[in-house]
C-alpha cells in the first residue's frame, strides 16, 4: 500500500509542534462535537459482570433498534437485513469480500475516501475511477461516462453520499439515474451513507435503500462514528435486502467472532438521542461551513464550492501542487505562531495527476479556530507565491 | 467458506431448546468467569465527553502498559513492538496479510482453531497441516514431519500454545526444536498465545518471544478475551520485534482507523488485575478440568488426555462419527430433561477424515453443570450404541 499524502505530512506536523508552532488541524474528520449523553450514560451504567461475545451479527436488541431506524428511511427493513460491524470500515470490507471476486471492477466517482483503495487492494478488486469536477461542485458525472467504463468485469458502483472528501449531496434525480444504470447492467450499488444525518440548507438525504426496482442490488454501509460523534467505539452497520449476500456476510462476521460489545451498548442507547441534539449539531456545522467556505472564496485565487452535506469542503488553491504547499505550510510557515494542516486531495483521486491544486478541509473545529485558520491560509498562500 | 461442523449443530440446539430440553453448552469458549472489577470499573468511571478515534496502533498509554507486561516475558519489549488489534482475530489476520503472499504456505499442527482457515482463505494462503496425535496428548509432531512438508512455498509455521482445541502446552524443548527449524529455513513463527495465563500443574508457559536467535521471525498473537474473561470488548494485540513487519501492519491498522476505544479503556485497567484473581481462576479451571477429564476417562471406551493449559479438552469417543453423534445428542436424546452440546473435532482438522471420533469440550461452566454433563454424555453414548 503506498503511503497517503496525508500520512506523509504527519511527521512534518509533529516537527512543527515540537518547534512550538500551533498546528490547526483541518486535515482529519474527528469532530469536536460531544457524544450524546444518553450514549455515555449507557456505558457508565454498565451492569454486566462478564463482558461476553455478542452475536456475530450484533446484539439482537440493537439490530431491532437499527431496523426501526432504517425503516423510517425505507419501509419494512427487518433486523435480519442489518449486520452490526466493527465500524463502517468493516462493513465496506464485508461488502467487497461478499460481492466481488479478485479481478472484478468497481466504479467509484473520484475524488473518493482514500481507504476505499485499501479494501479494494485486500480483495484484489480493481477500482475504476470516474472523474467528478470541482467546477460543478462534484456533482454526479454524466451517466455516459459510467457507460463508457462498464465492462464485463464491472460488478459494482460505489458512492459516498454525502461525500467525503467533497461534501456533495446527491439529488434524488442523480440517484435515479444511477438506479437505472445499475438495473440495466445488473450491478451492485454500494453507498457509504455515514454522513446521512449531515445535510444542510433544507436538503433531504435520499438513501439508496429507497430506490425501487434494485432492492437486491443495494448495500448500504453505515456507522455511528460521525452521527453521534463517537468514532472511537468502532460500530458500523451493513444493510441489505439481498438474502444471499447477507448469508455470506454472516459467515465473514462469524470468522471475526463479534463486533465490540461496549460500543454496541453505547450505540443502542444513542438511538434514543433527541432530535434537539441533531438540530444543534446541524446548526453548528452550517455556521462553520459558511465561515470556512465563504472565507476561502474571499481569498484571492481560491475556489471552494459550498457542500450540501458532511463536514468537508474541497477547495482549489492558486498553487501548482498542494502536496508541496501543505508540507511547506507545516515546515516553513507560521503566522502569529500558528499554521494549518490540510489534506492534499491528490490522494483522494485514483487518476494520477488529478486534484493537484485541491485540498480537503474538515470543519470539525470551533468557529474561532476556523477564522484563525483562514487568516493563516491566506497569509500562507501569499508567502508561498512570493517565496 | 464451508460451514463448520459446530455451526451446523446450532439449529439442532435451538430446536432442542424450543422443545424444552436443557442444553449444556460444552461447545464454546465463552467462560462464565467474571471480568475483573478493575476493568468493569474503568468503563463505569468513563470521563470522556467525546469518544474519539484512538491511535491506529492503540492508545499509547495502553501500549506502554502492554510493553511492560510483555517485558516480563521477554526483556526489553517496547511499545513500538506492540500493536493493539480488534481481538486476536485481527492480529492473526494482520500477521497473515503482512507476512504472506497468495500462494504461500503456512504449516499448522492439526487439530487447530478452525477460524485459522478463514484467515488463510481471505489472504490466499494455503494451510499445510501436520498431524498431532491424541495418543500422546497432541504433543508437537516430530520435526521430521515438518521437514517433509517444507517447500519453497513454505513461509511460516503457526502454533497455538496452549492449544485450542487440544489444551496442549508446548514444552521449552519442543519450542527450541521449532526455533531451530524456523532458523534453518528462515520462516516466520506465529504463535497464538491467547491462553498464556491458563497453565496448570505448576507448568510454566514459554512464549516464543523468549526464543533466542529468531527475534525477527517471531510474531505473537494475543487477546484479552480469555485472560480477563472479556471476549466482548474485542481487544487483542500483535507483538513483534520485526520493524519491517510492524511498519506494514501499521498501514493495515490505519486502513481500519483504530481499535475499539472503550475496550482499550477496560483492557488498560485490566493490566492492574491482582494476582489473586488469576490464582482463583486457575484453581477453578484445574478443578473443572479434573472433574471433566477424569469423568470422561471413567466412561467405557472414552479416552481423554489431560491438557496442561487453556480450558479445552479433546476426547475420543466410542462412536464412528462425532458429527452424527453430536447432532443425535441434540436431536434425539435427553437424560433427565438435559442434553449436551459438544464440538465435533473433525472441523479442527484440515486433513479430511481425521478426528472423526473426537469431540472438543470447553470446561467453562461451573462444576455442578460439568457433573451433569458427564452423566448425560455417558448415558448418551450407551443409548447411541444401542439404538
Amino acid at each position: 500500500m503506498p503511503e497517503s499524502p496525508i500520512r506523509k505530512l504527519v511527521p512534518f506536523a509533529e516537527k512543527a509542534k515540537k518547534l512550538g508552532k500551533e498546528v490547526i488541524h483541518l486535515n482529519i474528520g474527528q469532530p469536536d462535537i460531544e457524544t450524546p449523553e444518553v450514549a455515555l450514560n449507557a456505558v457508565k451504567n454498565l451492569n454486566l459482570k462478564v463482558l461476553e461475545y455478542s452475536h456475530s451479527a450484533g446484539n439482537e436488541s440493537y439490530r431491532k433498534g437499527l431496523a426501526e431506524y432504517y425503516s423510517k428511511i425505507s419501509a419494512g427493513i427487518t433486523h435480519e437485513e442489518v449486520m452490526v460491524t466493527t465500524g463502517g470500515s468493516e462493513a465496506l470490507s464485508f461488502a467487497f469480500t461478499a460481492c466481488l471476486n479478485p479481478g472484478d471492477e468497481v466504479i467509484i466517482p473520484e475524488p473518493f475516501y482514500a481507504n476505499y483503495n485499501g479494501f479494494a487492494e485486500t480483495t484484489g478488486v480493481k477500482v475504476v475511477p470516474i472523474n467528478s469536477k470541482i467546477e460543478n461542485g462534484f456533482a454526479l458525472p454524466p451517466i455516459a461516462d459510467f457507460e463508457a467504463k462498464i465492462s464485463a468485469k464491472t460488478k459494482a458502483i460505489l458512492i459516498c453520499n454525502p461525500g467525503n472528501p467533497t461534501g456533495y449531496l446527491y439529488s434524488k434525480e442523480e440517484l435515479i439515474q444511477l438506479r437505472d444504470l445499475v438495473k440495466k447492467h445488473d450491478l451492485y450499488l454500494f453507498a457509504d451513507e455515514v454522513y446521512r444525518e449531515f445535510c444542510y440548507d433544507g436538503k433531504k438525504h435520499e438513501s439508496i435503500l429507497s430506490l425501487e426496482g434494485i432492492e437486491e442490488n443495494v448495500i448500504v454501509v453505515d456507522s455511528v462514528s460521525k452521527r453521534y460523534s463517537m468514532c472511537g467505539v468502532r460500530i458500523g452497520a451493513l444493510v441489505s435486502r439481498n438474502k444471499e449476500v447477507m448469508s455470506t456476510i454472516l459467515k465473514l462476521a462469524q470468522a471475526r467472532l463479534s463486533p465490540p460489545l461496549l460500543g454496541q451498548i453505547a450505540s443502542e442507547a444513542a438511538l434514543k438521542t433527541p432530535q434537539s441534539y441533531f438540530d444543534q449539531v446541524s446548526k453548528e456545522y452550517v455556521e462553520r461551513r459558511d465561515i470556512l467556505v465563504d472565507g476561502l472564496n474571499a481569498i484571492d485565487g481560491v475556489f471552494c464550492p459550498k457542500p450540501g452535506g458532511a463536514f468537508y469542503a474541497v477547495a482549489q488553491l492558486p498553487v501548482e501542487d498542494t502536496e508541496d504547499f501543505c508540507q511547506w505550510m507545516l515546515e516553513s510557515f507560521e503566522h502569529n505562531g500558528k499554521t494549518v494542516m490540510m489534506a492534499p486531495v491528490s490522494g483522494f483521486y485514483s487518476t494520477p495527476g488529478e486534484g493537484k491544486k485541491e485540498v480537503r478541509l474538515a470543519y470539525v473545529l470551533e468557529k474561532e479556530k476556523l477564522k484563525q485558520a483562514l487568516v493563516c491560509i491566506e497569509a500562507g498562500i501569499k508567502a508561498y507565491q512570493n517565496k
